[in-house]
């Protein structure tokens, strides 16, 4: 059973990957470059307990006890040395990643396992820096990932079934959805069949076809669910939406206007949840409202 | 307000069109070639019966009442003339449509609307057979549409603003929510956003990333649907999918295996719901059981 665990990288997601490994019983390190960046990932590990008390009944003493099993480091010597697993969590720049894992080979023991949190890059890609490919495969958390609770496991070819097992195992244990790929897929499961989706919906809205609400309302009536593509990007966040778009629509000449009226939203700080406005108002967005469907 | 109704085509689709309408008051004629199509029409339309009874609540009084203002012809002097709205439901094939409509131009009042349920023409294509352009738009329905009340119209460029009203009032009368697109567009609002996520979902299955229940959880975990895509392909029948994805990746060969793996399905008989085995075996298919998002 893999206890030991670091989690390379305090920001957003690493710190939600730590809280909820410690909230399930692991100890875990939070790694990150200097003092300023642990102290942000302090400050992201104490806001989380608001929102455990709140979405999983947490007791105070569960959050203390959650505290206590997570400590911080910026020493490399510390953080990678003698640990079960190692969870990368840094920004998507493929040199940080390198030189993280050439870092993590020279430090870590033998059976260390280390995963990738990457949304963009496959392991294969990175198979061979880290010195041990038979170990490395990328695991792979969404935003709130106690309440979106799915853990996508990819290995590359040369990722042992042992390792994918292990990884399996460690996200049942801290009550994540294992999906296990078969095979490496850029997008893993879910970005495969949502980014395009919310790019259609998107397309609709900016060639002026129907405006956001009609299309989330045609989605909810349509299958059932509780929110439509406009919801769902309000979550995502507009700049994060904008700068996936930007690369996948640069040569598809009808996808342009939709690409132009949301950096103009950007531009107005219409940027979604975060800023209380986006294709809908904060709290209490309009397509919660009971006459929404009618 | 339009109340003079035929339906022209007494086909799955065409059926629901003229019971919902006639639940909700309108007289209705449901028109279709011969004495053949129009027995078959009538037991359609009884046993639609049991389906709003169970899903809408509706009493025996209303059910007699819904019949009272239904009849069937296949004369077109009597389903034709002196109507406010003929909607239009036969075989997707362009004869068929072109003859029916330039048979209603010779009949219909000055006044009629012409309305076309096709999920896969535009309404430019046959503006000019209908002989009044302006009174006439595409308006069109889900299957099961006493459940899927959504009524999306779609006019072609010459159509009134005038139409459009008053098939968006009419949708709202016979308890439809009104999806008004503001120009043309393949697919309408749902389909753009439905076929390509659909195919998406069978392209992971196909390929072997995952099973299709993986992707089914993930996508419901995900984003909080009742369903996934592969309880959706069951819904629309494995047939209708294959035959829409045979058209739309032809020349997409990382769409292949899925093609391929859908059609032994169907050599199999595993059609989705319509006969009790598809991607899930029906009744109680396993992506409603309480365990299948752990």
């Amino acid at each position: 059973m893999l206890t030991r665990i670091t989690v390379a990288g305090g920001g957003t997601l690493g710190s939600q990957i730590a809280y909820q490994t410690a909230f399930f019983g692991k100890q875990v390190i939070v790694y990150d470059i200097n003092d300023d960046a642990l102290n942000s990932a302090k400050n992201r590990l104490s806001a989380l307990d608001q929102h455990y008390q709140q979405d999983m009944s947490a007791t105070t003493a569960q959050l203390v006890a959650t505290h206590d099993r997570l400590s911080l480091s910026s020493d490399p010597n510390v953080a990678f040395a003698n640990r079960d697993l190692i969870i990368e969590a840094v920004p998507e720049v493929p040199e940080i990643k390198t030189n993280l894992y050439q870092q993590i080979a020279a430090i870590s023991a033998p059976q260390t396992i280390l995963a990738s949190n990457s949304s963009t890059f496959l392991p294969s890609q990175f198979a061979a820096d880290t010195g041990a490919p038979a170990q490395f495969a990328n695991l792979h958390f969404a935003n709130s990932i106690w309440k979106h609770n799915t853990a996508e496991i990819m290995g590359h070819s040369e990722t042992s079934s042992q390792t994918i097992q292990q990884l399996t195992d460690f996200a049942r244990e801290i009550h994540m959805v294992p999906i296990v790929l078969n095979k490496e897929q850029p997008g893993y499961v879910l970005n495969t069949m949502l980014t395009p989706f919310l790019e259609d919906a998107a397309y609709l809205w900016g060639n002026d076809i129907v405006d956001a609400p009609t299309v989330d309302r045609t989605w909810m009536i349509g299958t059932g669910a509780p929110e439509g593509p406009f919801g769902i990007i309000d979550k995502v966040g507009l700049r994060t939406f904008y700068s996936i778009e930007q690369q996948r629509v640069a040569d598809k000449p009808a996808y342009q206007p939709m690409l132009t009226k949301i950096k103009q939203m950007i531009d107005q700080q219409l940027l979604g949840i975060e800023t209380g406005h986006g294709f809908y108002t904060y709290p209490d967005p309009a397509y919660l409202k009971p006459n929404f469907l009618s």
